[in-house]
């Protein structure tokens, strides 16, 4: 087998075999394939696409270039979610504890924050003395123990794919549905979730910005997890304005437990409890209604609330936080931004916003970034309620007031003001599984 | 400039501007752009294409990437002519003499064969004692005295057309009309004729092997000599039967030097008067049947034949040669191909003869292979010849008497009988300038 063959095939618009595919992934990991080749071949698949049984048959060799990790030594069912990334977004810090709450294990290895998105560790980071370093050891038992664990990726999981993105990264073959989508899924195929619930994000402040477009990626992830033996489905849900009113990595935990309390915004409620139920469902749990009741049920009761509690102790955390939030160190310094118009704040640039946020120190601008985890943004107002000129739109927290200018600056561009209440999307906007696409 | 936002807009269908074009060229040449990114962009322009301004402008920067001939020492109008490689092809050494004998000057640069076409070096050296290493001076001295010389490449020509060439090769981007005229015509640009005839082959023994994709090739050609500054013409000719009677290096002279004297097969005397036609009208010499009049009388006036006795004398060699054939050196050994049955040659495989002549000795298997100048083949029987059983062929000439038996298998392997006579195509098929097609 040639690699010349295979690039030659995919751009003259052929369809890979199983066979094809391994040799490229595994050659290009194990340096016997050039660059120049992969990056050529990157560029057909770009042009040219994939089969949804090309795309699975990738996303397994790149996963199986690495660890997979076995998560038998774990009783019951295992579900992972996984978010395409937003601004604000702390729903695994809710729908995870939700979901442990009702049985289900959460075994999760989560990211960290890069751009204007933030990462789950990041958040955790934010508690304090918790760690998100456990052995495989300590991670199963804590999963069989209380039922959820979230740390950061151990082992070498899926090392074609490193390679694979960071070439991809420099030669404009990125934005293409088959790679972004195996990319993605190679790391969850390794993680060894039974089910996986994918939050796919559309909007101004997503990666996919068009609806449409963020189903077709949801649809080929599905296909991938599914082709795998893994039960997938996906929810796209809104990122045309942060979810919830935290941004910032303290800010965001307060925000999870607030809403685990029953007192969380209603966006970010609802969503998580999509999430959850959604998870639930894949995990065999019941119909649809069944396991939105025990969703809602695992919140209301306290449950879910007693799960994250558990976990934070179970990961060195003080678990005291979780009930009084002045634990949380207080960022030293916090500005006001104000409203200088009367009408409705139309529509926010999330992107900006979240962007402003890490001017303020709430996320990392390269890799080598150091968090402030009290840094971030409070939304006293958001888009689509109706402002006077004073209001103060939101409060930005930084450790050095210097900073406050060109984050509020940012923050400023990110919004836009108008005489006329805007209509704003659902927040959960369609659900894909194996049967197909639901659009709500 | 980035190269990542030249790969992007090309990979979207975008049209490079010179700047980009020059960027990406000049940097890859220069080793600041890597493979992969060149690579990249060969992939998405082989599936995207060029317009043909940026196909004359990717060409010049090729071009200019390295030494441009300034021919401007020699006296008059400088007419090249290129061929894109065929069987039996010896056009030049007939071709070249008729345009010297009517004062247009033929300052030509030639390569070596590979694979299974010829080369003009070969078969120049092939004549005693002649040179096709020539100083800039003495090759210019030689054109102004009697009008032609024909030497090897000198200097740097087009090192990123190399360099790109080189990678094309591996990544599957080969086989594409704008980076296939590119590189062709970034040599002829560079070394500095006035005026380019190209002979595009077409036929089973060509790169192209459809008509309509040998006009393609040709019109963007065309296109790129004339956008800089070059009267360009090709003409379309066949190539599903070797051209002439003799393949092989000694052979292809002596039967130059037989159709010089109007003894020469009638396909090889027609293709070189077109040629020869061809490049007179480049040079503003008279409308098309002027210029085929004055081609006809310089072979028939034996004028050609005398420019090409002094060429071989200016460049050292012996120009006995060329009235008596017997001061070739002989191969030691002959074999005879006979015929098993009764009917019509139908078709030859020209690359298949092409190969068997380099079983013989007579081309290159790799760049490394030493040439057999008396090895090859000749002709007695050519497609759409009747045959008896018992009949000879051809007739195979070889150092060593072990390669017959290779060299028949293949030679018989490339022949297709039938008990009628075939419809042979025209022998010049098309014909491209700046003003459109032609078709014959």
């Amino acid at each position: 087998m040639r690699m010349y063959d295979i690039i030659a095939k995919k751009r003259d618009g052929g369809t890979l075999t199983q066979e094809e595919i391994a040799f490229a992934v595994n050659g290009f990991a194990a340096g016997s394939i050039p660059d120049y080749q992969m990056s050529a071949l990157m560029m057909a698949v770009y042009l040219r696409g994939m089969t949804a049984t090309e795309t699975a048959q990738l996303t397994a060799a790149m996963a199986y270039s690495g660890d997979m990790v076995d998560l038998s030594g774990i009783g019951g069912v295992k579900a992972d979610k996984h978010s395409t990334g937003g601004v604000g977004d702390k729903t695994t810090l809710v729908a995870g504890p939700i979901v442990a709450a009702c049985g289900v294990k959460v075994a999760k290895m989560s990211g960290r924050g890069l751009g204007h998105t933030g990462g789950t560790l990041d958040k955790i980071e934010a508690i304090p003395g918790c760690s998100v370093s456990l052995t495989q050891e300590a991670f199963f038992r804590q999963v069989n123990d209380i039922g959820i664990a979230v740390i950061g990726q151990t082992g070498n999981l899926a090392p074609a794919d490193k390679k694979m993105y960071a070439l991809r990264d420099v030669t404009a073959t990125v934005s293409c549905i088959p790679l972004i989508a195996s990319s993605i899924m190679s790391k969850k195929l390794a993680s060894g979730a039974d089910c996986i619930l994918l939050d796919v994000k559309t909007g101004n402040g997503a990666f996919m910005k068009t609806l449409e477009d963020s189903i077709a990626l949801a649809k080929a992830m599905v296909d991938i997890g599914e082709h795998n033996g893994r039960r997938t489905a996906a929810l796209i849900t809104d990122m045309d304005t942060p979810l919830g009113r935290n941004i910032g990595n303290s800010l965001e935990v307060i925000e999870a437990v607030e809403t685990l309390r029953g007192k969380g915004p209603a966006d970010l409620t609802e969503v998580c409890l999509s999430l959850a139920s959604g998870m639930l469902w894949l995990a065999g749990r019941g119909g649809a209604a069944a396991c939105r009741a025990m969703a809602e049920d695992a919140l209301r009761s306290g449950a879910a609330l007693a799960k994250l509690r558990a976990m934070v102790a179970a990961q060195g955390g003080d678990p005291a936080v979780i009930d009084d939030p002045s634990g949380f160190p207080a960022a030293a310094y916090e500005h006001d931004v104000v409203c200088m118009q009367d009408g409705w704040l139309y529509a926010t640039d999330t992107e900006k916003i979240g962007i402003a946020a890490v001017l303020l120190g709430a996320g990392r601008e390269t890799k080598e970034s150091v968090i402030d985890p009290a840094a971030g943004i409070r939304l006293l107002k958001k888009a689509g309620d109706p402002v006077k000129k004073g209001d103060v739109l939101a409060r930005l927290y930084a450790g050095d007031a210097a900073k406050f200018a060109a984050a509020e600056e940012k923050f400023h561009s990110a919004l836009t003001f108008a005489a006329r209440r805007p209509q704003l999307p659902a927040l959960v906007l369609a659900r894909v599984d194996k049967d197909g696409v639901t659009r709500f």
